[in-house]
């Protein structure tokens, strides 16, 4: 990584990047918003065991937009299903609830059930770099694909952050998928303007990743759920939080006048899962973003995907394969959990994100904390 | 209709059809439930000019399920797109939120892009007999369609009444199909235990037929989108009304354990909308959905359709035709409407939907209005 | 099945079922028609274990069409996965090349990637009565489906006969589709003018009911594929057989001007394929169609359907599911069966069918064997 | 263009986009093969008015690969449905046969209804920084968007041509791109080892670019569908031209054992045809693949793109568009064309295809056109 660290925003990379820091970060529950059903350990989607999510964060520049100098407020978010040493493909499915977006590889992954390879999640110009970059890890680490051969058919998904990044600059280059890739770990992950949520704005607040996760109980299977999302979607009179209309009691500093972002969501579960039933649980997380209150506009890319971790080998080329798979009468706990995870992590990506100035001085302010408890009070929703 | 006379069922059948008796029963919006937008002259799918609604309501015998013989509770809805004597298809489209039902015809409307004739809604083991009626009927009237041809793939849908209607009895006749095809009007449209909709299931709750409607203003090109729902979906503790955790708060007289129910969603419009556009409305309603706290379980048939009264002429199957469409960036008010309406048609079915007992004496209540009324107030969004 | 002794075209249900009558026919590889790979013991659909296929033909009157009383030139066709007796579903999926057809059931066949109960084929006005028939025939055997509820999606798929036939009269009753579910057998089955396919007319010849199948090398595993179709599409100029334009060379007695009819398409196989793969399955179907010369007008419902006889009990409602899946990359054998088996089943419908006179005197000729020899020599193409 | 003069493959570019060169090779039906329909002037998608395709060959080096430095076979191709000077999208839609490929920008085509930009196919570790160079060509044009916003959706798509190229050294480079999108012309064109199409196998000959078009009569509307393929999918025995078997009669220098290859096609027309339509047009091609004799394997990425040139303006953000549609009633000849034009342009290409060697001496060879001519006769099917 030699070449990455003459980069001049690495010193923010870093600083957002410390678990440390993230971790001091109170999260949506911790202010008091009721949420239901039980979250893993880190109340994260590395609560699936296996994945680990990496970020490159890249921040620099302020004033004036200049094509291709800044100020820059992008980056990009890796996740390795079953952690970045794995060869190993899993079950996967994805659906669109409105397409104004790109996932590449969604083609393959429908057809064949398998997601290949890492999810990428970055700003909607750097698609490509990401894409041909993920192949060029690949490659670099001297792994054919299972099947022998040397071809990929990456997943990368965008959001879109021209309002604070200087989007047709390109600015992430493959250095940066990398040092995602490579820097993926387990345990918490960050929050708010990190990796390809950097620059992105929700319900008008400043937006970004976040995540969220359940456990089944024993008789359910004590499977685990967990979600991530790159939140960049909705308009701010629309915003409930568990149920409260926040986004109407706290108008102000308001963005557009329409719904023109989008959301990335991502469910994985550890839950013995084929292709067909990932589809349903894909299709499961356009509840929770309903229940905070998206009607999912013309300009939204609102894509989804869900893999499950289970069944390690499926995709081996030879030889009939042994699987495990749940009753689909049984998948109830599973489709609830997958709303109520999607509900959380959408509004933890807000609590988590601060206010952040980029291009022209555009600002997107983050959800003051405060305002948000006395909202929910006033609805006799605080629970603590 | 001599046949149909003789049945003993016909009071019931009338007596439930009656406006003036529909139009007594207070809506959600009434007893102060908050919405947002302006619904149309009757709040109702019929706002959409041409949109006519028929129900067949047969109720009788009670006591132990002797399959066969009883007891009643189920019937059969017709909605009209252009009214009955319309001999000119509709651009259409589809799509399910959880596939756990039927709805035929779809693979015709998805491909041609145009509904040919009505939508029919009924029980899960009644779609064949409706569906071949709805062909007597259009050859009873003779007409060919409008290519000439004298062959049809009617849409009908369903959901499950099997918990208070003698299910296996198959109790609906193709007279009850012409009934309600028949008797399909303008105005007002009957609410609750009707029609499709007699012996169904909300949350727990009486369910059944349920209609909103929302006028976009001017400037959004003051088109109407009217929304129709057979409502027999949700558990219980998942229901939220206004956002507000009403199942929770009225835990009384809970039916089952599991979303084991379904929901049928129609939505119109007469904004000048192609079939891929249509698509996009007949998905939004997913947001609608989620906003009232459904997960749509695994037993769910959620099977959303939507339809454009524009273009008439648009079938005719000769000549290039001239067509009116909304431009894509525009369509977020109608996205909007889709939501709000959805969400509204929803509380509509439980709130007009009274107690019902079915076979074996089973029992589903009504959603008492005074309960919801003080629940509203507990969270601070009664309105009056 | 008294009532049904009494119907008076009984007979000719009687003659047309008998297996000794369906042996005698030459089928296609009879005439010399040259087709790939090794088939199985019956060139059949049931050449897949536990597949059985029951038909029954209505043939009667003659003269002048009376709307409801004749002539009946129609019937319906019955396929069970793994034979009438058993109550275990089977993996299946379906894909649609051109849609102006139906096919109920699979909304959920889609969602759930399980075929609950037999396929069943008619005519395209009679598709209602078959469906709720096959209810009544599950409801009357008393067999709760695997989860213990008592509703069912049944798959009915169609083509349109009414040129042959008074398909305006409704003729085929649920007694018929009784006979259909209780007389399927395993071993040869009856092809041409039988079941479903009684009316049908193929590429301007007489079609109906063709099958063929093929059993793979014991490298590739050794699993059989088979097809069954209902044939009713084309436009004679169009066909090719074996690669050579047989519709050109023998332009005689053609029907209409367009490709106005449809073909259903039956793929079944004893290899464990999960539903993604059998939808890949399904769709390969569309191949072999096209050897045969077919370029899918608009007027065709060209619906394909998969399934796999492998892994019994993968539809238990409880405990996880053990399963078995091929890896993706050995499926191109599986592939290129499906696309010859398609191919020659297509051929030997048209082989089989015999001349048939309908309503107001219309007439399709069966494709003539002798000119079929002598187009496939003059383009040396003729095996024996 | 500064940069790229310095590249030293730009003799191989310079010499293959040459017209003169392309135009003295004979295509199919210059050597006997029987097509149907009437071609338009090029026998070309470019007969599509406004249809421009552009190529960027990069052919260099030889001997044994060196991951990054070579040796070289591969390119990449524009096509811009209006001409490069065009900002005007136009109505598409897209079908996936088989899935193990790419194509970018499907999501929003597939919701929007709408093809913006060009369309690209190149090889498959090479669509990302295609896309993203799509986004820098369009920004240094400096046109916004219809919509007024700056973001992008490109649509590129793949096959793999690691047989004969350096792959995984990622050779195509910005410029590259910029040249084909630049270089993009009216009239005939190139095919065979040209564009993306460069290091391309067919049928185990050496395949690539191939086009065709056909002219519909004035009574069908005299509108012209014309097609294009990067053809690299196939398996020698299976190869089928005009139905003959030649795969079988020439199986010398076969490549390998299965159908492991791809085939991208694009189907032009300037019929006036909406989203819905046009996916019938992208679904239809498939039978022009199996009249080839594709079984379509399940390494093939089997990827269809249609597009309409009619409408324009029918994009444009503000106010309700006016639009012309063809009734469904009469796409019967265009379907037809889009089979036959599919069926033609992938003979054009493997004609077109000169014998290649690339890495480690791999050599695909040219189907050689006598034995093409002495097959046809034998099978009596040539024509001249």
């Amino acid at each position: 990584m030699m070449r990455f660290q003459a980069l001049p925003f690495l010193a923010a990379i870093l600083s957002l990047s410390s678990l440390s820091f993230a971790q001091a970060k109170p999260r949506a529950r911790d202010l008091g918003v009721p949420f239901d059903g039980t979250p893993g350990t880190n109340n994260a989607i590395t609560d699936v065991k296996g994945v680990e999510v990496g970020h490159t964060t890249l921040i620099s520049g302020s004033g004036k937009l200049k094509v291709g100098e800044g100020p820059i407020r992008t980056g990009v978010t890796a996740i390795h299903p079953r952690g970045k040493e794995a060869n190993d493909s899993v079950f996967g499915a994805w659906f669109t609830l409105n397409g104004n977006g790109e996932m590449t590889g969604t083609t393959w992954l429908e057809d064949s059930g398998f997601l290949n390879g890492p999810i990428m999640i970055t700003n909607t110009h750097s698609v490509g770099v990401v894409r041909d970059a993920v192949i060029a890890w690949k490659v670099k680490r001297g792994e054919p694909d299972m099947e022998g051969y040397w071809w990929s058919l990456p997943v990368v998904a965008e959001t879109w952050d021209g309002y604070l990044n200087d989007i047709n600059g390109f600015h992430v280059k493959p250095e940066h998928v990398f040092h995602a890739l490579d820097t993926a770990h387990r345990g918490p992950v960050e929050e708010g303007n990190v990796g390809g949520g950097t620059g992105m704005i929700c319900n008008e607040f400043k937006g970004g990743i976040g995540t969220s996760s359940r456990v089944l109980n024993a008789k359910a299977g004590g499977y685990t759920v967990g979600v991530m999302v790159q939140c960049n979607y909705g308009q701010r009179d629309q915003l409930r939080i568990a149920g409260v209309p926040v986004g109407r009691e706290i108008p102000e500093h308001t963005v557009w006048k329409d719904d023109v972002g989008s959301i990335i969501i991502v469910v994985a579960t550890d839950a013995p899962l084929i292709p067909t039933q990932l589809r349903r649980l894909a299709r499961k997380a356009s509840l929770g973003l309903g229940r905070d209150g998206s009607y999912s506009g013309d300009g939204s890319g609102d894509i989804f995907m869900a893999f499950s971790t289970a069944n390690p080998g499926a995709a081996a080329p030879k030889g009939v394969r042994d699987l495990k798979m749940m009753p689909n009468d049984t998948l109830n706990p599973l489709f609830l959990s997958t709303v109520q995870a999607t509900e959380e992590a959408i509004v933890n990506a807000m609590v988590a994100a601060e206010t952040m100035t980029g291009i022209d001085g555009h600002t997107a302010i983050a959800l003051p904390h405060d305002r948000l408890r006395e909202v929910l009070k006033k609805y006799n929703r605080l629970v603590k």
